[in-house]
Parts: C-alpha cells; sequence; structure tokens
C-alpha cells in the first residue's frame, strides 16, 4: 500500500472511511517511511529495529539490489537478532503473527522459534500459481504446522479477484483480542496481512465496492477490518491500554498499475525505488485517551521506530549490546515533540539516499535497468524527472542531488550545486553520512543463496494432510537479483 | 491553487488548519472542476453560468489555445451575458468584488457595470513588473475609480516575495461582511484574490512561515484568511444564513513550481491543460446548521454551478432565454443527491476532453508545442505519459481516448480500444458530446484583438493622482495565443 491510497492521505476516491477515522481520532504521520523499498527487509527492520544492512536482510550477490525471501532463498532471520516479540515476551507479552512472516521459512526461521507464541498465516508471498507439481504452493501455517496450502485449501481466484483471505485473518485478530481480554494477558498483535499485494484480492461482500476498480476493492476491505478491530478494542474496553499503529512496508506497486497497484500520492515512483513513492508510508498512531484526536506529525519516522517505541510502551529498554536504528516515538507521539533523526534510503548494500530534516540527498539514483525497462518493467510509468529517474546506476557521491522535499515533494528539481543552500545544507548531512558509514558493521548477508531444494515441499504438518512434495537434489546457487 | 495544495487533499506539509477545519465541518467536493485551465474564461464562467464559448471568454485565433485578458485586450464581458450579481440584485442582495475582475478592463466592461455594488482590486493579474513607462502597471480601484497601482502605490516587493495585498483584501472582505450584518442587507461576496499567482507573495508575517517555501507561504496567509472570514461570520452570529464555498479558477501552475507554483497533487499536468491537474479543484461547501458536517461528495461539480446554486439559495430561478452550463448543487450539498451530468474540458473553441461518470474521453490531446517545450516551458514538468501529454496538437475525435478516473486518476493508462468496456462506454459519452455539439451556439469571441493602446494608461480617477499617462496610437492586432 502508498502514501497515496488513504482518504485521508489525499487518494481521491476517499474510500477508507475507518483509517480516515482512526486518523481523526489519534495521530496521522506525514513524514513516516519504511526501511527497505521491498516487503522482507523491510519487515525484518521492523521486528529488529535494525536496518537491513545490519540485520541481513539483503544481498551482495551484485550492487544496489532489492532482495526479498522468495521460496528458494537459503536465508532467513539469523538467531543473532533479537526479535520484538522475544523481547516482549519478558514483560509477560503473548505475541501473535497474523498474515505474511517473510523473514524465511526453514525451521529455524520459523517464527514461533523467534519470540511469537501464535501464528496464522503464511511464510511467503501469496503469489503464484503454482501448480504444486514442479514447485509448491505456499504453505498456511497454524502455529508450528501447516493447515493447507494457497490456491489449493486457502482459495484465490485469480480470475475474479474474490478470496477470503481477508476475512480469515480479521476473524483471527478479533479471536485472539477476545481471548487475551479475556485473560487479561498483555499482547503484542502483529496484523501482516497479504493485501494489498498483487495478485490483489477482495472477498465477495466487498468485490465491485470501489471506484478504484479491485485495488480499491481490497483497500475498502482492509479498512473495513481495521475499524472492526478499533471497534472491536473498544466493546471490549481495553482501547485505551492499547497502542495501535497502521503502517505499509514499501511504496505501492506501480509496476502493477491500475489493475494492482495502488498510489503513492504526488510522490516519485513506487515500490523497488528510493524515491520517496518507494519507501514513504501511509501511518497512523491510535490511543484512545493518550493520543491527542485529530494530531499531525511532521516527526521522520521509520517502521523500526516501531519496535523501540513498542518496547518503550512495555517498560524495556532495547538491547544495548547492538545497533539499533529505531528510535522511540512517544515523545513525538504523546507530547507533539520533533526528534532530530536522519532517515537512510538503502537499496540492498548501498544507502542510496539520505534524508536530514527537510532535505533529502541522493548518492546514487537508479530505477531499474534499460534491459529490463525496455521489457516494460516500469517503476516510475509516466515519470521521467531527467538525471533522477535514471536507468543506469548513477553514483552522486562526490556530488549529491539535492531535494528539499517541502518545496519540492516530488523530487523533480535539484537544487543548484552552486547555491548557498546546497552548500550549507551538504555540510551538515555529510557529517550525518561520515558517522553513519563510520559505525557501520554489516550483517551476514542472508538473501544470497538460492535452492530449489529449501522450497515449501514438505513443511511441518505435512504428513497429516497428505501433502508432503518430493524436494529435488540441493543446487545452492547466487540468487539473481535483477533491480 | 490546485487540487493538491490543501492537506485535506493530501498537500504533505499539511499547512492549511482553517480550510482542513472548513472541509470538516462541512462538505468536500473531491470530482469539483473549473470551466477552464485559465483565470479570465474561468471567472466570466462562474459569474454568468455559461462556457466560455457562449459567453464569448475564448478565441478563435488559432486551434484550440488558451486565452485570457491580459492589459491590451480590447474585449470583455459582453452586455447581452447576464452575470450573478445581476440577477442577484433583484432579490435585493449587495454585491462586492474584491480582487482580481478579470473580464475585460475598458469602460464598458467594469464590474460595478454589471451588477456588483462595490468593488476593491484591480482589473487585470498584478504580475509585472511594468516601469510605468513603457506599460502602465495594473491599477488598483476603488469602487469606480482607481486609487494606485501595484508596485508603485501596492508594494509587492519582488525580490523578498513580500506584499501585504491578502491583509488588505481580508480586511476589506470583514468590513463588508460587518456593514452588510449591521444593514440587515442578504449579501455576495465574491472574493476573488489574486494569491497564489505568480509572482507569488505573502505578508512579512506569513513569510518563511510554510515548509514549502514562498508558494506555501501565500498558501499560509489565505488559509488564515478564510479562517477568519468564518469566525467573523460566526461571531456575527450570520454563519447559519451565509452559505461560504471555497475553490480555484485553474490547476495549479507547474510551469511556476517549485518555487512559485503549487501542487495538483496526483493528477496529470497543470494549468493551461485539460487533463485533471489543469482543471480539477480544491472545492469545500460550508453553511453550519445546514450541510452535514465531514460530508464528502462525488457529486460531478464545475465553478458554472456556483452561478445555479446561488441563485437557487436566493430564490430565484436562472434565466431561460439562454442556455446554462451550471447545475443547482443544492440536492447534492443538502441531501447528498448525485446528478448526472457531463464535464467538458475546453481549450479555446475546442473541446479537448469530456467526462461522464468515472470516464473521461480526450477527443484532442496537446500539452503545448514543441517550440514553446524546447524553450524549457513545461506544463507537465516530470511527467509524460506516451501518446498523451503530446506536444502537437492530436485528434482523437474518431477513436477518443478514454481513462477511468477512478483506477486511473493520473490519465496514464488509456482503455483498449478493443474491450467491451471501451466500446460501451464510448457509446454514451459520444450520445452526450453529440447531443452537446448540436446544441452549442459560440458567443461571439471576445479574446481575439489585443491593442496597446486600451491598456490601463489612464483609468477614471488618474487624474486626481496625477497618474495618468497618455496611450499609444489604437494598433488593433491579432492577439498571439502561443498555447
Amino acid at each position: 500500500m502508498g502514501w497515496g491510497d488513504l482518504g485521508a492521505f489525499g487518494e481521491p476516491s476517499k474510500e477508507t472511511p475507518n483509517l480516515d477515522q482512526m486518523a481523526s481520532e489519534g495521530m496521522l504521520f506525514l513524514d513516516f517511511y519504511t526501511a527497505n523499498p521491498l516487503c522482507s527487509p523491510s519487515r525484518a527492520a521492523l521486528l529488529t529495529g535494525r536496518l537491513p544492512v545490519r540485520n541481513g536482510f539483503y544481498t551482495t550477490n551484485a550492487h544496489a539490489r532489492n532482495a526479498y525471501t522468495p521460496q528458494d532463498i537459503v536465508g532467513g532471520i539469523p538467531d543473532s537478532e533479537l526479535l520484538l516479540p522475544e523481547l516482549l515476551k519478558k514483560a509477560g507479552y503473548i505475541n501473535k503473527i497474523i498474515g505474511k512472516w517473510h523473514l524465511g521459512h526453514r525451521p529455524q526461521f520459523h517464527p514461533l522459534k523467534h519470540g511469537f507464541d501464535e501464528w496464522f498465516g503464511s511464510p511467503n508471498c501469496h503469489f503464484g500459481p503454482y501448480d504444486n507439481r514442479a514447485l509448491p504452493n505456499i504453505p498456511v501455517y497454524r502455529d508450528w504446522e501447516m493447515i493447507g496450502r494457497y490456491y489449493e485449501d486457502f482459495k484465490i481466484d485469480l480470475k475474479t479477484g474474490e478470496a477470503n483471505l481477508t476475512q480469515i485473518y480479521l476473524q483471527e485478530a478479533l479471536d485472539f483480542i477476545s481471548r487475551q481480554q479475556a485473560s487479561q494477558q498483555p499482547f503484542f498483535l502483529y496484523w501482516a496481512i497479504d493485501a494489498t499485494h498483487a495478485p490483489v484480492y477482495a472477498s465477495k461482500h466487498f468485490l465491485g465496492s470501489s471506484q478504484r476498480g479491485l485495488y480499491g476493492d481490497a483497500v475498502r476491505e482492509i479498512d473495513d477490518s481495521i475499524g472492526k478491530i478499533l471497534k472491536h478494542l473498544q466493546k471490549l474496553g481495553i482501547s485505551e491500554n492499547t497502542f495501535v499503529f497502521f503502517t505499509s512496508d514499501n511504496g505501492a506497486a506501480l509496476i502493477s498499475a491500475p489493475k494492482q497497484g495502488g498510489s503513492n500520492g504526488r510522490f516519485l515512483c513506487g515500490k523497488q525505488t528510493t524515491f520517496e513513492g518507494g519507501m514513504r508510508e501511509p501511518a497512523i498512531a491510535w490511543w484512545p485517551g493518550h493520543i491527542p484526536a485529530g494530531g499531525v506529525s511532521h516527526q521522520l519516522g521509520n517502521v523500526m521506530d516501531l519496535f523501540t517505541t513498542s518496547l518503550s510502551l512495555a517498560g524495556l529498554q532495547p538491547p544495548s549490546d547492538r545497533q539499533i536504528d529505531g528510535i522511540d516515538l512517544l515523545p513525538a507521539i504523546l507530547q507533539g515533540k520533533l526528534i532530530d533523526r536522519p532517515i537512510f534510503y538503502y537499496r540492498g548494500n548501498e544507502m542510496m539516499a539520505v534524508r536530514v530534516g527537510l532535505y533529502k540527498a541522493h548518492y546514487w539514483t537508479w530505477s531499474n535497468s534499460w534491459e529490463e525497462y525496455s521489457k516494460g518493467i516500469d517503476f516510475c510509468p509516466g515519470q521521467n524527472v531527467s538525471g533522477v529517474t535514471t536507468h543506469t546506476q548513477e553514483e552522486h557521491t562526490t556530488l549529491p542531488l539535492l531535494f528539499h522535499l517541502g518545496r519540492d515533494p516530488g523530487e523533480k528539481y535539484p537544487l543548484s550545486f552552486a547555491s548557498d543552500e546546497y552548500q550549507g545544507v551538504m555540510e551538515r548531512i555529510s557529517v550525518v553520512v561520515q558517522q553513519h558509514k563510520e559505525t557501520m558493521v554489516p550483517g551476514e548477508p542472508q538473501l544470497n543463496v538460492c535452492d530449489k531444494a529449501v522450497m515449501n515441499w514438505s513443511p511441518p504438518g505435512c504428513e497429516k494432510l497428505g501433502k508432503c512434495l518430493k524436494p529435488p537434489k540441493s543446487d545452492p546457487k547466487k540468487c539473481f537479483w535483477p533491480h
């Protein structure tokens, strides 16, 4: 989902009444970012509070490449990483993940081995379709074992776009919350649903309900579900004890537009890029009785902050034996403070850009290769900013392209290198970047090696269901990451 | 000002708290249009309820050209046109225009000859600067006579961007409203301020107050002023008797971006074009006690509707002896009804496009000429949709380019000509267009002839001020309209 997909963020169909109401009862973050323009690294960053280049969710197979966790990925979240639920557990929290895990699907990466108490969902993206002979369909787990597979047991009709998955995830959420309220136990629910990822789907009730087509139908169903979750918290009388945060893991995938892709508002490009459209996210904090209604924050925020902020809410300190990139947002949320901190935009192992205050400096630019672009793969459809949305990897490390995101949120007008403004701002930014690079200790890259043998052929529980498949012989190779 | 310039419409700096509150207390129109992508024709359309091609505010000097009323224009609003204030007068209304008139500056076009009782402002745009020797500066009128000129008596500091004009216009509005309330007379106030037109300005208090630079400062001052006007109505106890509508006369002038141009959100291109960015406008209706708070309307609306709606509010019928294009929006505003009506997008004498429901068909496409574009005149900076943002006038009358503005508000993905959807929709649209063209009786074009002799050399009142200038000999010529 992209920055511009919500009514509160200017989507012209304005079809998200529940999220808009969440914003009017809570606080809207207008300058909130994800840690990576792609799913897996962002989610790893959210749960560890650390940049993907630290927690291992990146590749060194080629320069500045986006990488994630397809079925044949060998890597996953290292045991050495401390995840938010592992830490919350120490404060008595019960932790559940509903939806897409995406931090590795081999046994050692299972979410219940990394702090979660419960899981309903899948380890990988729901895309396919696979025929379950040449390649396995993605399994759906309940806790330790699989209970079926997408397309076989959890239907997604690729023709009509109909699927009940968001409804199932919603019911899981409501049930979990009810149980926790009944048992008076503090809980952490990570509602990491698959929608609006392509192939986009919605349940029958929502199909055709949007002005925006199938994508809008999916957004409406998410919006409706979140409204039901918030109302459930209120009905159970625990809304004033429950901090809720809504955001996304990357910008809208414009490559899938207009049928399966959303909107990044007026921002440049989309998912896969380090322009604003790829990484600035819709974000809303909600906590009745604590967050002043109708608040708006320009705090530079990041999904990694949800790690540190959640620990803070639970009265815990972040680990002190490692670099944590997330900051505690509570002063911004509860007291309206603005904390000075940079935002780093990475693509794989390369810091492509950095934001300090209202300024953003691009040290590298790249949308995708000419080769891909000529095949119709376009991360910036209809947009073309000369020297900015480049199709070759352009290095600007000696003279970064500098934008003022207040005057020019669309990253169309680089500041003149000769201007006083450029000189003054780059002096400040250079210090930030130098410090960042000097103290950077990259983790072991997890997204380098692929092997068909590690796919979800025989997940735990497959025997009971008669759904075990025979893996091919192991043949590990360097994964190919084209962009 | 553009669709995307308000917080309520997704401007990422969210610096319009008063307009956003106006929206939350009133009704937001998301599908509201101006009648032309340029100032004068739009304003003529607003005040007559008729398309510029009917009321004469267009040119036939070349095909599909935008035209307006610069100082050397010979034409203006014909006496045969009935303006809103002329009609409201019959119902006892006192009418005032504050700001830019723009319907012609020769004596016969004076606003007080066309129904207004009072005027404070200027006949033309405030741009320049002129040196008042080679060419006259624009006069500022109070009622019948000029009281000074821009740059001379009404300062605009082009270096700092400082000018008090919006403050002066605000004070005029507050005073007028107070007087009308005191005298218990119904009133029509047309607050047609110059800002945010280039050269952009703001008063000292607002300079530097925005994240968006000088343009944002100007927006903040407008926002603040509107907040003060609404509060004034409330303080005087007449807010429940006063219908207020906020909108703009064309999309943001992206040609002036980023320093002097605003935002059309995610819409394509800007002022001067018939893409959504050129003609879809921010729009808010406010009428406490009558309009339900927080309403949102997808009614296709147009500035021309303000003519018919205002008459309706005053208990008057629109003239029956001529074609009126504006519709009465009250059923949409007060009862949430959706009235089926098309939107026509004109450029000069050519119907470039039409919107019916969520579909928009382009019969002609053109941004500007290659010649202009190669000089750096760009109405779509950073945007380039192949075959859509064309630099030659492209005719599509036999096979219009069709867009679904719900799925594709950015006009990037024309529907396939072969699709059933295209066939079905174009059948509907063709009927609408055919009917429109068959019944179209164009008015006498007013924007064809230019003559330096008609400029504001010696406006009424200039003698008292010693500000009369000697006009050159009359030398009428065809005006040159490049785009």
